[in-house]
This record gives C-alpha cells, structure tokens and sequence, in this order.
C-alpha cells in the first residue's frame, strides 16, 4: 500500500501522543479496513480473540457518547469512535471456532473441553477481568496500528459505562478496555513523561 | 538507526507469529535499550506506568525459569526472557512522579489526592487486576517493538506465578502479564488463526 503513510514501529511508538483535537478529514474506507485487519491478528492467550470493537461514524450517536464521556470534545469531533470491548461470554459460546486447524481433530474437543471447564471455574466477573487482559493488548495494537498509518487517538476510561452499554446495545457483562477516538491531529500533543528505564527494568 | 531492521507497524503485525525456537544470536545492547526505551513510551489510563520488566540473560535463572513454566524449552533456550508483571503498590507509593510537569503546581497535589482515594477505594487484589489491564498494553507494545526492530518472541501465561516470584524475588501483589521469550526466529511459526471480521467489528 505504497500510496499509504506507513511508519515504522519505532516511529509510531515514539512519536504517539494522546491527542484530542482531530481535523475534519475522514478515515478513508480502506485504511478503516486496514486498521481492524491489524488489529484483528493480535495474540491473545489460548488464542481466545475475546476483543469486540465497535466503530462509531455517525454523528448523532457520536454526540450522545460524547455525553456519555461527560462532553469531552475529542468524542464527538473525531471522525470514528472506537469502543474496545471484552466479550468473554461470546468466546466460550464460540469455543471450536478459536482452536488453530492445525490441531488434528482427535485433540479438538479435548482442548475446547479443557479451555471451557477452566473458565467455568471462574465467575462471570473473574473471566471478565480475565478476558479484559487479553484485549488491552488488541487495545495497544489498535493504537500502533492508527498511528502507523498516520492517524493520532486518544485512549480513554473516563466514560459513564453503563449508558455506553446502553448505547451501543453491548451486553451487561462486556467489559471496557476503552474509548479510541481517531483522526487526523490537530494539533502535536503534550511531550511523553514516563519514569526512567532505572525504575522499571530489572535486569538478572 | 539505519544498521537496524526497522519493519514498519504494518509489515511488524503481519509477520508476527509466536516462535517457540531461537537461534542462539544474543541481543545486543543497543537493541536491547531501544526495545526497552519504547516499552517505556506505552500509554497508561492517568499515565499510571504500572508494568515492570524483569529481564532475565543469565542461564542458570533461566533453566530455573524453564522449570517453572513446566518445562517449555523456549524458555530456556530464547537468549533473553522478559518477565511483564504490574506494580500497582509500587506506583500508589510514587504517585506524584506521575504527575506530568505541564500541570500546574497548585492541581499537582490534588491530582495525586484524587488518585489516591480512587485506588484506596478498592481492595490490592482489585487495583492489581486494574494495572493489569494497563500493563498489557506495553506486553503488547513489548512483542511489537521486538518484532519491528527484527526479532521474535513469543507470549506465556502458563507457568507456576508463585515459583517466579520467588526465583525473581517479585512482590506477593504483582500480577502477570506474561513471560515473553525474546530471539532471532529459527523457525516460522503457524499461521494465523483469527475470527472473521464480521465477527468482531460493529459499524454504528
């Protein structure tokens, strides 16, 4: 996609700020497509997948989950909306279909029975939690995978979840990674302020 | 740094695959500082910074670490193993060097005021859950960094976590994101396995 911006992973990491003013510049239809095909190959443990992401374009709705966000500008000015999900409960509705074809099918049960009797060990809320791990990490690839075509975001948690619930019609027990407006910046952002590498990495 | 391999995102998320054998090339240094300097860069909710990284070269500690994750010989074979955990604890001590400077005196101390009775509000075992979430966006940022600058690894949470904290001498509270097994490729993995995006994506 040479006709495409495409930074590299040093690039995007170093040069990702949050930023909440967005120009009015859509996000074309193929980079849109791009963007959640990335995010889509995230890994996740056992390969359970349990992210859920929700692409809100158009405005009114956009606005009400601007409301929803205590009227933070950067919801309803944004061209697309993201809003990252957890559904632990689809994934072990949906178990077979996340174990690798590579797997030869005598060992296919097994494992799904082994994956389903450890989560129905734990609670709804435990494996909500469980699966909520799982996708911040496809959270983080959707902030890489913006940045790395040119597009700036702003991760948030600051919302009123349950009228996003409401919303978006998302089920009780989803749980949020997050909110992602995304769009062409505005402006530069605040300059990164992070510990030092002395305070968060030991080596042995 | 241009003798580096430097994929971009794009070309990172869609070659990663999780790899099981490495050659025996060391990392060196300098590449070892930049993935870790952009592990660094990763965003937190409250810019919060809860990951620690425990990265672990020497071989007899490894072969301990090996034995801990029921023998799985990447472990012990990848020439350096990170070890992702989350620190709430940590950070509720240090919570004013959070604090980015462009905010003004005057709110510094009632920044960190709020933050400390939002997370005293909650049980350890519910803030660790919660820095969890946080700290795998940067596991996340941790596998793309590795794979953008030309390396492999490959995401573990089957391990005993009680016998790594104590060959690491981590906290009772820290939680884990994963191990991550870091080296030169020596095979190809499998391919991807994925849902469909009709799967996981809603358009509103």
């Amino acid at each position: 996609m040479a006709d495409q911006t495409s930074l590299s992973v040093e690039e995007a990491i170093e040069t990702r700020h949050s930023i909440r003013r967005f120009t009015e510049d859509p996000i074309p239809k193929k980079e849109m497509s791009k963007i959640l095909e990335l995010v889509r190959l995230s890994p996740s443990a056992w390969n359970l997948q349990p992210w859920r992401l929700h692409v809100v374009i158009e405005s009114t709705l956009k606005n009400k989950l601007e409301e929803a966000a205590y009227g933070q500008k950067q919801v309803g000015s944004a061209p697309a909306v993201f809003v990252v999900i957890s559904d632990m409960e689809d994934v072990l509705a949906n178990l077979p279909d996340t174990i690798h074809p590579s797997i030869p099918e005598a060992r296919r049960e097994e494992e799904v029975s082994n994956l389903a009797s450890f989560f129905n060990g734990m609670s709804i809320e435990e494996r909500g939690q469980w699966g909520l791990t799982q996708t911040n990490i496809a959270f983080g690839f959707l902030m890489m995978a913006v940045q790395g075509l040119g597009y700036s975001s702003v991760p948030m948690l600051g919302f009123d979840q349950q009228k996003v619930k409401e919303l978006l019609d998302l089920p009780e027990h989803a749980k949020f990674a997050g909110i992602l407006p995304v769009g062409k910046a505005a402006n530069e952002g605040y300059p990164h302020h992070r510990f030092e590498l002395e305070k968060i990495v030991t080596f042995h």
